[in-house]
């Protein structure tokens, strides 16, 4: 099942889809050649949104929760893909212990952690899941389903290594964004963390994801002989914002104004007759947290206290002061009238599935990831990577190649913006 | 479907089978330590034999034919594993030669060279396929499927590359085994022969394999505490043999009275019933031709002129000087009373799948890869690379995970085999 494309306007996307399906051994060997170059991530998600006149992807998460809402059917695909990712980065593990966030009674983030758990031992990984929950001060079982549960044990930090009872592992998977700062039992570990904590929303920005991002659309549209804003979102960032104190609203309206004049101008390019719009959100974190839409420099200026409460603190209470200001991508995927919006799982660089986030009360211009939402998964029912040429281009299997490139796009920028980032480079 | 173990004697299999599936973390990682001291081959296919009381491979092909017969639900896998090989032997490659056998006329083989094909397209690359049959002298499209042909180019030698008209590719794969010795056009080619020419049998041996696996099965025996004979045939060789000269005879009969001599014991120490027997084939080539199976010393003895005719040549007419006598595995698998035989895949070090070969007219003692058989492929209908260590050791899933293993030792010993004959080497 594909949802149904409901624009008006696909023209550009299926010229874009034909192109990247007639190039497709070009592609790859593209790729092939850029991961000589740069090391992927160990795993990462990205969030898609697909506007028929364009196919961008608006966030990669390195800490991809959700691998449990995946099809079961490709779960050998995973497997295969993490047995790959754990030969480059630790050969020599037995034992991996699997950090996740400390939300302990989110049942849906705790399949998620299951399911990573899963994949990992079919790898051949002898997995134990350790928390950092302060609340976690024995082994504990926590229900996931019915008559399945999941042992939390709590991690103790021994000198520099991370151990739990009776498990000392050559490996740390974080499966924790860092969001609320890197805790101390973290620092200064000398099993190898993977990924690396700069990978974390203590030090990682959206913008400096984009930045690499447009490096790598600018070189991919070059090489396709593409319009780089097919799959590139403009974007521009605001630091020093205090959203209580109303200090930096006349410079969020400023670029606000300048970034939806150049997509207003982008969108008489191509016909589109949509309303341009931007997201406002803050450039470390996630979790849909200090997240507004915006469609005038009014926008940010007239925030009302609870609109100024909500984007003032993002996940584990940290204070926004940085935004980044993104050009909006409208959602026109449907399915029986309600938004569904893609999002591609990767383990090393290979895709290996995706789901759509469908959602039923939420506009096609908002975001769905936000907090309390409720979407019902729809698991991709094909491969990304069995497009069938001879078909047409707007078929499931060979929309899903396309999103796997868009995807793989993002999963390089993330790499290239890790590589940037590494402490012992700078 | 997972065929019927039809023997009484299961206890063996079952514990060996348990005894893998308890052990799958540390297996997954003595391979990986394996994996960073030799180079898989690029692809192979073992052909297992399970006997309830024994499991072992009986032979290793590094011209994988068969590909057609892959469940097409996991082309996915193959294509991830394709892209691997790729990544590591020519990552820079953009086009790929692939040289198939010379039989032009033989649907079944052909729909392999297209499946393969399928994947190598899939994995990004620019295929094409040229043939070295001298009946091939212009492009030529035959048809493999009603409405589906594949086209088979003559390679033409330019200097030292092997080129199709427009066509000059970074890369060749060959899908031929070489039984009829190297052709002239492949010698000295300056591009990179995938696998390398001393995997052909016009120089490989049976014998070497089966030494390597000696040494690969004796260190996973010692590592699993089991006895290696659970997994290993033993043999012996026998050179200088002239069948129709009736040359070698006296020898040959020593070493099988020997060799039935041991697995006498073996059957003893295990309580297995059933009469010892031996498969003497030719050291070189496949498809086979030049196999017996031998119960007594006086089979080797008493052969009749049709017998000797068998026996004396192989594959394109060469002779066969040199035999490798060795230990039946009996086939207890069977499918509505018709023996099946499990053949596993691999590309690269993962094992992409595998199909029985289903035949009604034969023992369980014969070999099923005899010239003119018509079996029916019985595609495996789930990954072997998706254990549920919580089910019963006999379940398909987990029946094939234990295939996985013991085919990747077979592959193993295929990696140091190909190591230890490497001309540059030597």
């Amino acid at each position: 099942m594909i949802p149904h494309l409901t624009t008006a306007l696909k023209g550009p996307l299926l010229a874009l889809e034909k192109n990247i399906l007639d190039n497709m051994p070009k592609i790859e060997h593209w790729f092939r050649v850029q991961w000589l170059e740069h090391s992927s991530p160990f795993y990462a998600s990205v969030d898609l949104r697909n506007a028929g006149f364009k196919l961008a992807p608006v966030d990669t998460n390195l800490f991809p929760g959700g691998f449990n809402n995946l099809n079961p059917a490709f779960l050998s695909l995973c497997v295969q893909a993490a047995t790959v990712a754990v030969e480059k980065i630790c050969p020599e593990a037995h034992r991996l212990l699997l950090i996740p966030e400390n939300h302990t009674r989110n049942t849906f983030y705790l399949r998620n952690v299951a399911a990573l758990a899963h994949i990992l031992r079919q790898a051949g990984l002898d997995v134990r899941i350790g928390s950092i929950n302060p609340e976690i001060t024995e082994p504990t079982q926590i229900e996931i389903e019915p008559g399945q549960t999941i042992l939390l044990e709590p991690v103790k930090r021994v000198k520099n290594r991370l151990t739990l009872e009776g498990f000392d592992s050559c490996a740390v998977l974080l499966n924790n964004d860092l969001s609320g700062g890197i805790p101390d039992i973290l620092k200064g570990v000398e099993q190898n963390l993977i990924p690396p904590l700069h990978a974390g929303w203590a030090t990682r920005r959206k913008s400096e994801h984009f930045s690499a991002y447009n490096q790598v659309a600018e070189q991919f549209a070059a090489f396709l002989g593409i319009d780089e804003w097919l799959i590139n979102p403009y974007f521009d960032t605001a630091s020093g914002v205090d959203f209580q104190a109303r200090v930096g609203e006349d410079e969020m309206a400023a670029k606000v104004e300048t970034l939806l004049a150049k997509i207003q101008q982008k969108y008489q390019e191509y016909g589109v007759e949509q309303e341009p719009f931007l997201i406002v959100k803050a450039d470390a974190g996630t979790y849909g947290m200090g997240i507004m839409t915006v469609k005038s420099p009014d926008d940010v200026r007239d925030l009302n206290r609870k609109q100024r409460n909500k984007m003032a603190v993002v996940k584990e209470g940290m204070e926004v002061n940085e935004v980044i200001i993104q050009e909006g991508v409208y959602t026109f995927e449907t399915i029986n009238d309600a938004v569904a919006e893609p999002v591609v799982y990767m383990m090393d660089h290979f895709v290996v599935g995706g789901f759509y986030r469908v959602h039923t009360g939420r506009a096609v211009d908002e975001n769905l990831n936000a907090p309390g939402m409720h979407f019902v998964p729809l698991a991709f029912d094909t491969p990304c990577s069995t497009p069938d040429c001879a078909d047409a281009p707007d078929t499931a299997k060979n929309r899903f190649y396309a999103y796997s490139v868009v995807a793989r796009l993002a999963l390089l920028a993330a790499a290239i913006e890790l590589e940037e980032n590494d402490p012992e480079r700078l």
